[in-house]
């Protein structure tokens, strides 16, 4: 959908997508897997839409990764037919998970317990189809996934296995201790260790005599610091196509790499307390803290100009309520400054901010060139 | 719309509103504004519902208050004729405002600045129609209104109130700083100073020959906790409709009274770590920390039974992530948790978690009664 329509003119607060950044970076991790040596099935989560991930898959194999069954629904209904969700499966949705199998080339599921492979065996033998199941690991985030060094792990790995109703299509892990790095040879350490890790794992798989077909690792940080991923076979990183302050706070990018920002209007201006109030709080930012272990006073985003996105040094977003935003100056308020003004917010965590959004304008410069509807729900 | 369904069978994750618990908080509220010899006018921003809204204006005066404009355009609708939008006003959606003017009894907008009286002003002008405008007042909160001790509030009062298109509606504030009260007596001391405050500016502008018809003040903690509201004309309480974990733990509301939750599924138990991780993460409960000023381990919500709501002691939220939950207890798991079991949280903040959802199941005990579907956007 085109429309004749410069950004001044859309109504606040709204979603942008910098059309032109997002490409760049679109093609910047394309590369790097190719480097890499690995396929890339980006994570849609982020932007959770159908033309965002067909920029993101152009060239590639077409498989993308979803962290919500309303995410499969939506992009297989869009065309995308090899789809990974990459959250342990919730057992109470079994149902979908089947449709999902039926209506796409590939739909696989994740474990990490016995009670939930038990349950998949009985529900798959009752349809009598197989389902592709992927073993979470636990690479040192320890939020979900299988300890790599535990017998169970491997225990786990056979039930999988020998099943004559599931299919273990391989191992897959997120390690996201990545997000506590303050930098990029940080990130770097992370990815090896990530990639040591599932190798390793992987390696005692086969030596138990079973197939390990897919070596799955990502997160945006690790991916994009990853220097050698030999033995990996894909990577999954979403927040890439977008970035977003934290991202640019860890040394995964450049804040001139941000894709996603919120467009706001100044609704109240206060040069005693050097402050300004903005039409975006945290229904359009979030309340994501930020890269804090970094920066501990980075608050709720980094400010930029609305036309040029050059960051406003010494104005920072203090605190954000429901609808209002508090920028605080650092030095007196530039007189520029006056209720109507406009700038944007380049987010902490543009996962977060962009699901505030029903819509993201989608922009070249000023120029709308297109407006975007994600997914939504789950 | 009516379906035989109890909740164990909804997909989560997914919101409830419990409707006894909401009724009961819409009468108690109802019952303190009578006593306060104050008219309620309802803050619609934290469930966004009509439904709700008609259960809280029920033997009231059927005025609302809103803090978007979507939310304004919804309740116009559905009937909803006078409307306060307790946003300052945002320069650049004035034909918005002035369609509102237009379809409905009176559409209040909120000033603080003498940019955004001038512009109204002549925006009114060149519309031929007067504006209802309401000066916010700062009473301790510092977020935005005016400085109610200082020589151009009178001022900004006066150029509203001398403007041949414009109307001084009256005052208003909101004490945010509530949120930092630790206690019920503490609120009510804000709720003093909140009154007296307003009642002292009102006499200010009443002295410089002024009308000052509304007075109105209002947040859920201010407004439960207030014992005398004379010389205030009306409250606008929202968040008190669902309550939630922080309201609970600042004395504003019983942890049995907060009537809205998340209901989520365990996908991932944990024994030697006693974790659990559930399907509601940051985009279903917020990221909102939470009452950390009186509990500084709060976390993401207090866990409840998913059926008879009863808290489940030493279970806590301790981290989330876009769709994981992350849960510790401080003793051995309980061995109920088990993949497929289901709980629910009462988010810490029910307005930002909410803001999550595009429907809410409406139940009462373990029946599913309704669905209601949120305004969203802005």
């Amino acid at each position: 959908m085109l429309r004749a329509m410069t950004l001044d003119r859309l109504p606040t607060p709204c979603a942008l997508v910098d059309l032109d950044r997002l490409e760049r970076n679109a093609t910047a991790m394309s590369q790097q897997a190719r480097r890499l040596g690995v396929r890339l099935r980006p994570h849609v989560k982020t932007h959770k839409c159908v033309e965002a991930a067909r920029i993101q898959t152009a060239g590639g194999h077409g498989g993308i990764t979803v962290s919500t069954l309303a995410e499969a629904h939506g992009f297989a209904d869009a065309g995308f037919a090899d789809i990974t969700w990459a959250v342990p499966v919730a057992l109470d949705r079994l149902d979908e998970c089947a449709e999902l199998v039926r209506r796409t080339d590939r739909f696989r599921v994740l474990v990490d317990h016995p009670r939930a492979v038990a349950e998949l065996e009985a529900f798959a033998a009752a349809q009598d189809f197989p389902f592709e199941v992927l073993l979470e690991v636990d690479c040192g985030h320890h939020r979900s996934g299988v300890d790599p060094d535990g017998p169970a792990a491997v225990r786990l790995a056979g039930s999988i296995h020998d099943s004559p109703h599931l299919e273990l299509a391989g191992i897959l892990t997120h390690a996201g201790q990545s997000y506590r790095c303050g930098s990029r040879a940080e990130a770097a350490a992370v990815a090896r260790h990530e990639r040591n890790v599932m190798v390793a794992f992987a390696g005692r798989l086969r030596a138990a005599e079973m197939t390990v077909g897919e070596v799955s690792v990502g997160s945006t940080p690790t991916v994009s610091a990853a220097e050698d991923l030999t033995g990996v076979t894909e990577v999954r990183p979403g927040n890439y196509l977008f970035f977003d302050a934290f991202q640019a706070a860890i040394g995964s990018c450049r804040l001139d790499e941000v894709a996603f920002s919120v467009l706001a209007t100044v609704i109240g201006v206060y040069p005693e307390r050097r402050e300004l109030v903005v039409n975006a709080g945290a229904l359009a930012l979030s309340k994501d803290p930020g890269p804090i272990h970094v920066d501990p006073s980075c608050g709720f985003g980094v400010v930029v100009d609305a036309t040029d996105q050059r960051s406003i040094p010494g104005l920072r977003v203090v605190s954000i309520s429901q609808e209002h935003g508090v920028l605080r100056s650092d030095r007196p308020l530039d007189p520029r400054w006056q209720p109507g003004s406009r700038l944007r917010i380049l987010p902490n965590h543009a996962c977060l901010a962009a699901a505030c959004f029903d819509r993201f304008h989608v922009v070249r410069g000023i120029e709308v060139v297109d407006e975007w509807r994600p997914v939504r729900g789950w």
